[in-house]
């Protein structure tokens, strides 16, 4: 059986993700990438990258061009952004092609979506009000945002954050059991649907040092972990904790689950970056389509310059082709 | 020149610290190790290892004995404590010995001080009122707790947690410009007098994701941190942040500092245990005397059953002698 290709956005064309994006076409066969086609403004990436392009209007156009040049399907608004310079136009244009690419993966035209990486800053100044694409991804596909959970992957570890971009100050309050019912749940699901991973084994952090000592450090593990915990096993999902976290991330430890819960943002992102630095990517549990995208920002600073690393792209991509693989294996 | 030997006390006589020291010795031509000798209840060791064990009561006869056998100081009032199951005498052998350890340092009749790993809650079991052994030594060695610094050190990674064991939602408030100068002080400081480096470079963490985000996501690295790095450069240290927690510990980041200043303890204990898992060393910064400690516990799940893994142990050994080496170095 042959699956459709991927569609890749290529994001802020003044980002790293045009180079990115390009640079993994051209290890297409070292890498063995699937088909994939980029969608974006041609001229961002013909700036930054003097590979093939092949402008392709369908995506079985794309797989037919995809030996020869990376195909892309054009939306041409971004102006004359340049990279390392963000613009308005390029926010918009980001938007666009966002929305044209989640639009192709609902429709099953693609087996799935690779977002590049947008500025949440230059989003908002042309009105966009999630707090970022996965909230606007989630809404396109009528998921209500605190149904999909965010899951950072690399090599051998996968953690899901069970809050994310708010002060540290604000975890203790933020977390409930609910909401670690939520994600734990979401988390079993999605790795069986798109890893095919029968009974996901599931480990939840403690929130405090040496998971609270009995409660001599803190008490959230007694009083909000531990019921989710308990919560999630009644539902009949294999999960245990709460573990404290620093014993969580060693490499004996890793053997024994398949994915981390977290408590807050750096529980999760310092091991995973520590240990797989350049091949983090984050893909969106809960949603009815399968989105990638690779766990690094647009880093104007090095944009144009030949430097950025297609590592996460390419990482990127082929999750998603996995995950693709998988689902049709289940829905044969 | 020659430095006099190394005190190794075994801690808990019911924890791993036997074994470990045991083990230790036995690799003593293999990595390399200086001359050192056990303080401790002969019986402990004996109980959980099979080497041989030679009774000294000087160093010199510590030194002259090594290569046959392990020197130990005999402190005999452990009673009949087994191995995984501690006791109130076991506790009060742990504490004398302590205390007699830390006098040798002190005398300078050995080079330095490596403890074993006791129980905090065996020790308040019998009156012990410090948080752990680092408080009792500092007192001991006439420094107040404040000044000195908990190190965690592997190979490729120093961190300094700033706050340690409190709960995670005590953290923001416990921070303090005072405390993260203090603190950065003696890291400095102790790099150079320990390890020998000139002008150490010191990266500071921040408390919240991606440092705050200019304030979108907490403001205490505007209102407590960067004050902090201020006040430490004027003081002509060389130091820098608050960089993003999540992006300190990738590979290419550690090539950029020294050490790290962490906000909390899983910040830095998370990337240490993640990176150097089997060979973390606690090293206590600030104390007239050379102390380090193997950074783990008592592990009494597993004493007694010869599975104790002696790594962070001989790294203890080995990072006690280095500091030996570069102290002697500076005094002569």
């Amino acid at each position: 059986m042959t699956l459709p290709p991927l569609a890749v956005t290529l994001g802020d064309p003044a980002g790293v993700g045009p180079e990115t994006v390009g640079k993994a076409w051209s290890l297409r066969h070292e890498r063995a990438l699937p088909h994939f086609f980029a969608v974006g403004d041609e001229r961002a990436i013909r700036r930054v990258w003097d590979g093939p392009v092949e402008l392709v209007t369908t995506p079985g156009d794309a797989v037919a061009a995809f030996d020869r040049a990376l195909p892309l399907f054009n939306v041409q608004d971004g102006g004359q952004t340049q990279p390392g310079e963000p613009t308005l136009e390029g926010a918009r244009c980001a938007l666009d092609t966002l929305g044209l690419a989640v639009g192709l993966a609902q429709s099953g035209a693609v087996a799935g979506l690779v977002t590049g990486p947008v500025s949440k800053r230059q989003l908002q100044s042309i009105g966009f009000t999630h707090p970022g694409q996965t909230e606007f991804i989630a809404e396109r596909c009528g998921v209500l945002a605190d149904n999909v959970a965010m899951m950072l992957a690399g090599p051998g570890l996968r953690v899901i954050p069970i809050t994310i971009h708010v002060p540290l100050a604000a975890v203790p309050h933020l977390l409930t059991t609910e909401l670690i019912v939520s994600r734990g749940r979401t988390a079993a699901k999605g790795l069986h649907r798109n890893f095919g991973i029968e009974q996901p084994r599931i480990a939840v952090a403690g929130l405090n040092p040496h998971a609270g000592e009995h409660g001599s450090m803190g008490d959230e593990e007694r009083t909000v972990i531990t019921p989710a915990i308990d919560a999630l096993k009644d539902e009949g999902f294999d999960v245990f904790g709460p573990v404290s976290p620093d014993a969580l991330f060693t490499p004996q430890a890793r053997q024994g689950y398949d994915l981390v819960l977290c408590m807050y943002h750096d529980q999760g992102l310092i091991p995973l970056k520590a240990l797989c630095f350049d091949e983090g990517v984050n893909m969106t549990l809960g949603l009815p389509i399968i989105r990638t995208s690779p766990d690094h920002g647009t880093a104007f600073d090095i944009a144009g310059k030949g430097i950025a690393n297609p590592g996460a792209m390419i990482a990127a991509i082929r999750m998603a082709a996995e995950a693709a693989t998988h689902r049709a294996g289940q829905a044969a």
